[in-house]
């Protein structure tokens, strides 16, 4: 980069931050509609080959006046993954607190872990599966906040089967975070072959299937064949 | 690289495939020798970080004789992966055929794919997190082949889960892949939190813990949570 350009990269820079500081109305609604726009290229093209020049021409500009909103791809990917991160562990935070027996709540909440996965896909997937050093810094504000956040998204299934544990509804027979991760990993995994445009069954089906496993297991317990076995 | 070098490394390539040609035991023995040091290398610096440098100082060897063996790490990787994956397989091939009812067919097979993740640990972490590109590139050879064994292993799953449904001991609540990819899950999920070396639990606990929950469910039976709230 020449010196000019830098000097240029760094006024635009100055003017994005001063812009963010002012908080206008305008201009934060400007911002929501480039991260709609980037979601959907980021989808079609994969997050590694998306370029800011791919998301100005979807959105009809110019590179140089994105670059008055947001500062890299990165940056745009992370503001798409925390808002969806964030509306999952609300949802898991709401099922957690709702009235209902713990069984219920774990069918809830994976049922909704593949809908959502399959509605925001493949923006969540995109964070599975990237390492996060591809996307983001290693000890950077951002990866350290995903790691919180992740955290902060397994102590809510934790707490939820804990307290199944607890009241009895749920076989204490392994450390709830273990069956927590179990349970996590179930639906995670998903990332590595489900995509909704291509797979045979829908994020619906394949979250009610994983609840039935879960919640009951896959042994007919007409047949008496494990227990015979062991 | 400059021409010389070239010339040097293309010439030790030509002494390499004929040595290998030869198959001369003495050949055959070092190599071995060189993916089990190597092996111990990976698995303390993990695939990236580790060069050829490396392991040759783990055989007290230097890099330009190392080179009259394997041309890359990424090739001595690949033998190590293919080892093990391959004993992965005869493992679940051998308990298809074994003369046990399905899920205590599961049972084993998911203890063993444990206990296998914990014994060549992080060997088939390694496989499982990094993207097969950075580790070959996607139309390799080897990537086509360790797609074909990963689908190879998958269909031993997905025939150990249809015959018990066919002889009603597994419930056919679901398509029997889509329960085989359940329970390969909730095992391949353990690449992004278990550690042999740091996790509180074994990996002989967390596959008794695994398929107990596949097989009976985490619902106590007792009590009818799950049941009532559908």
């Amino acid at each position: 980069m020449s010196g000019d350009a830098s000097k240029q990269t760094s006024n635009i820079g100055r003017r994005r931050a001063a812009a963010l500081g002012d908080g206008r109305v305008e201009y934060l609604g400007r911002r929501r509609a480039i991260v709609q726009a980037a979601s959907d290229v980021f989808k079609e093209r994969g997050f590694r080959a998306t370029t800011l020049g791919h998301i100005a021409e979807a959105l009809g500009v110019d590179r140089a006046s994105l670059y008055y909103y947001y500062s890299s791809k990165e940056e745009i990917f992370h503001e798409i993954v925390k808002d969806t991160v964030q509306i999952n562990i609300a949802a898991a935070e709401a099922i957690r607190d709702a009235d209902l027996p713990a069984p219920a709540k774990l069918r809830r909440l994976i049922e909704d872990m593949m809908r959502s996965y399959g509605e925001h896909y493949p923006v969540l997937y995109v964070l599975i599966q990237e390492n996060l050093n591809h996307v983001a810094p290693k000890h950077s504000e951002w990866a350290r906040e995903m790691k919180r956040i992740n955290r902060a998204y397994e102590s809510v299934v934790i707490e939820i089967v804990q307290t199944g544990m607890d009241e009895g509804s749920l076989r204490a027979t392994a450390p709830a975070w273990l069956v927590a991760y179990g349970i996590i990993g179930i639906v995670g995994w998903t990332n590595r072959w489900f995509n909704p445009d291509e797979t045979a069954v829908g994020a619906d089906e394949i979250g009610a299937a994983f609840a039935d496993m879960v919640l009951d297991g896959v042994v007919n317990s007409g047949v008496d064949g494990d227990t015979a076995a062991r």
